[in-house]
């Protein structure tokens, strides 16, 4: 899901406190394709080794991190802001939520509109000041008894929101290892092996719900849309069952 | 965003490693109204401090977690499985991403299903036997460079995409603390106020520019949907510019 030709949102942690908050945010930035990570005055500084702990990699490979002094100065280049907050502010801004805000911030990226979106510290949240920065708050579906969100996990939240714009695209992940659809002709040569054997062994009584029978065991099988190895290998299981019930009966019958 | 009158999805943790992720998981399952954690084969154990301190409190208010010894006890009332891992397994399963997954999930609870999504341990992910046991492959919409997914973040995805579900419920969080909207004609009562202001100071040039300067500056200061109150405070800026001015202009006459 790595777009390198369009614009793709900055993520800004105002103030965080832990490192692993940080590291936690690199790593499902990197996850989802983003690479733009910005930190204003990080409290315990930069580089923080337990932010890299945490990242599992990300700085190296998919995240690049910016430290600012000033959250001014870290919004310099951005032309839409959002700020995540579960408080109400008194404030007149627009509100939405991660669907609609992701929504809103890929049609702002596709014509190259630098989007930013502010997430305050752990324990305090965002200053007012940083969200009358910014143009629209954006705020969760949360819980309202339980609504204590990890920082971490608020970008994750925005993340996988950025990365799931390509959801669509998803079956083509495991195409091509599939074994081919049965066709037609096969399972209903699979349906009549299977009718034959139950057939031979008295499955169908009384004989009046013979139709009702065959019709809802192969309404049970087609739904399983087997692949042509599945059929093949199921036609052994019923020669199997019907040889080894044979067997078993012989045997029965040999200790009479 | 709790729902006690219709089933809710449980969430499966298959032998987790790190307390601290079961705790972060339990944490982000509250914060979006899911309450039932079940946790096969825990590597520490349970009770584990570590997910307590991790958990925000969620063990006693939000979610309860029960422990199991095998996925298949776990399971034992479930009617639908969703198994989440990136790797393709060479098996004839449905996949799907989170965003499909929770409109297909949120259907099966309406009609009283058990659903359940497996999560792996940190490490190895899911074995194939979960994977074998489930109904459908969950995958996310991953960036392939950069795949390796924390566990505690794998749950936050899917836990979103649950309250998310009510994210156009949205808008009412807010309501009621906002002033009214300014009536047109309070719009335009400050429009003209500002315009004649600028004429009197010379604006306007040249003049058979006039109407279509007029005009964009009123495009730019409708698109704010400015409230009763700031169209007062606004009527107050524009009279303060426009006496400070003339003070300004009057101090330097009498120092000329």
């Amino acid at each position: 899901m790595t777009d390198p030709e369009i614009t793709k949102p900055a993520f800004v942690l105002v103030e965080p406190q832990l490192g692993e908050n940080i590291g936690a945010a690199a790593r499902i930035m990197g996850n989802f394709g983003l690479s733009d990570l910005r930190l204003v005055a990080p409290r315990d500084g930069w580089p923080n080794p337990a932010a890299d702990t945490m990242s599992a990699g990300a700085f190296e490979s998919a995240v690049r991190v910016r430290v600012f002094d000033t959250l001014e100065t870290a919004l310099a280049d951005t032309h839409y802001v959002y700020a995540t907050t579960a408080r109400p502010r008194g404030m007149e801004k627009p509100v939405t939520g991660p669907r609609n805000a992701s929504v809103d911030m890929a049609s702002r990226c596709a014509i190259g509109e630098q989007v930013a979106i502010l997430f305050g510290a752990e324990r305090s949240g965002l200053p007012n000041e940083a969200v009358v920065l910014s143009d629209c708050i954006l705020t969760y579906p949360i819980n309202p008894a339980f609504s204590s969100l990890n920082l971490a996990q608020a970008v994750s939240v925005m993340a996988y929101e950025w990365g799931a714009r390509s959801e669509t695209a998803l079956p083509d992940v495991f195409a091509g290892e599939g074994a081919p659809a049965a066709s037609r002709d096969q399972l209903v040569g699979l349906f009549e092996h299977l009718e034959a054997e139950l057939q031979t062994a008295g499955f169908y009584y009384p004989a009046d719900k013979t139709p009702v029978m065959k019709q809802n065991l192969r309404n049970a099988l087609l739904r399983a849309r087997f692949t042509e190895p599945e059929v093949q290998t199921l036609r052994g299981v019923i020669k199997a069952l019907a040889k080894g019930r044979g067997e078993a009966w012989r045997r029965r019958e040999r200790k009479d």
